[in-house]
């Protein structure tokens, strides 16, 4: 069984402890990374499963599990519905779609999120993410079975997305980096063997106030973890304690028009005459404003594994 | 005067110094990264200045004077004529291009790099990079005075690019990141006081083979180094040592069709047959191979600020 691992605020003091319906409880070390949790803890946290809640979890104010510095790699269009809604043939895809996110974009699972003053389109993508655990420094081969190394726990994250900054501008870094972008937790879920089968199996669910808005399956994914951080090892060194988003489901607030309209459009249109258009077309109400809350749940269908929930509201600029 | 300082090894050991036509010589500590270098060195590399050289520099073999983990950001078509030739206008840019390279794609300034086995266009592009000496961990507004603290060295890097992945794939990051896709070096050009009204006059010089390929100067900048900072303190956090590659003169290899033929050709061919096509027009014998090398040059125009000089050999995988 998975054990569920929090970080969290309560006085002056960031602690750590163990998730149970009951509450939290502390461990006893102190862990200032990620990466020390996982590579000293174990001992920690199979002691603290043992001990009663220090907390009841609404008492503490909680923090990303995931601690930065740290890299926040990402793949685009991976779940088969959200790629043909975004024009692409899932059977006949050319490449994986690799691009990242800055850490200054992580917060915490219920922190705030200000939509910056400059942006109106601002979108969610609630995506898995993968959480490594043996360092990576060189192109490797990594298999299902080596996979349990390199993948030691998952967490949820939202992609947050300012679309009118980064789909006119191209390059995805700016316009899905901005503070607090990217949400991660509330748990650390360090996986147990017998969780690994369930990675096919993991159902994300996304609400904007209530309303359901994006859901898939894993079973969905086109590129699957193995082969893409087999990929990802040719261009990217990952540390203990970074992660992989590997793609969200469709049912973002951005359409794209039909893709034949789409290419004739931005061959014909000069660029800011595109723009603008794009924004116009795509302000439908879908997208994120102050006073909304974003939830996300990721679950096994058979519920063995559970994530918890994210809950972010958006907020003005003050 | 700027102080010029070289990473180095010699034997098992790994040493910083300070470069002088007549030699490097060595600093007395021992520094593990270049922030703790920028921290902690200054007295240790003013006293090396008064003393004779240890080593004749074709005796050791350099290394990046970035040290791993790092921050690599980017500006995209950042000089006038490239941003012209790229179908934009410089005088009506609607936003500053930012992108960032992995950096597993990071290597020493002599050392050679490899050409992976997919690759057909592998591309130069030289560019200043800014070495950050004041953590970015906050929206900052960065002046031409403040700019100072921020920006503490300068070095050479070759933003290596496969134009065969980047461009077909629309993200930079992976084409961009290969192992040995970044050479940075060879010095790292601790800047003087006198040096920050040389931002403006230095010119980049990089040949293939003895042939120029690439040559400008910073004073046709589309945006400058302190905008440009503050801008990414919006969405990036930038710790000392980490480095802003700042856009690369015209003169690459890849060529863009005219923007019209561009932006019909996307618009009514199928994806992969617009990269064939691509492809086929660009293998123009203007891109790297094994074999080549690659210099690269930076200095003001005065002579006074030198960067030194960056070489590449481009070889095959064995």
């Amino acid at each position: 069984m998975a054990i569920y691992l929090s970080r969290y605020v309560t006085g002056d003091a960031v602690l750590w402890g163990v998730v149970s319906p009951a509450g939290i409880t502390a461990l006893e070390g102190h862990y200032a990374t990620t990466a020390e949790l996982l590579e000293n803890g174990r001992d920690d946290w199979m002691a603290a499963v043992l001990r009663p809640p220090t907390h009841q979890g609404p008492a503490v104010s909680m923090l990303s599990p995931v601690t930065t510095p740290c890299r926040v790699l990402c793949q685009g269009a991976n779940f088969r519905q959200h790629a043909i809604d975004s024009g692409m043939d899932p059977d006949h895809r050319a490449f994986n779609l690799f691009f990242d996110k800055t850490d200054a974009s992580v917060t915490g699972p219920h922190t705030p999120v200000t939509r910056p003053a400059h942006v109106q389109l601002l979108d969610h993508e609630i995506e898995l993410a993968l959480v490594i655990g043996k360092a990576i420094t060189e192109p490797v081969t990594i298999t299902e079975e080596s996979l349990r190394e390199y993948v030691v726990a998952l967490t949820i994250a939202n992609d947050l997305s300012a679309r009118d900054v980064q789909l006119p501008q191209g390059q995805y870094l700016k316009g899905k980096s901005y503070r607090g972008f990217c949400p991660l937790g509330p748990v650390l879920a360090v996986l147990d063997d017998g969780d690994y089968d369930r990675l096919d199996d993991l159902v994300l669910r996304l609400h904007v106030n209530g309303d359901l808005r994006q859901t898939d399956t894993t079973a969905h994914f086109v590129y699957r973890p193995a082969e893409s951080l087999t990929e990802l090892s040719a261009f990217s060194d990952m540390a203990v304690g970074d992660v992989l988003l590997t793609g969200t489901p469709h049912g973002t607030a951005a359409k794209s028009p039909p893709a034949l309209v789409r290419r004739l459009a931005t061959a014909l249109l000069p660029e800011h005459v595109l723009w603008k258009l794009f924004i116009r077309r795509n302000l439908n109400g879908r997208f994120l404003r102050p006073g909304d809350t974003v939830t996300a749940t990721i679950r096994s269908s058979d519920g063995a594994l559970d994530l918890g929930e994210q809950r972010t509201p958006i907020v003005a600029p003050h």
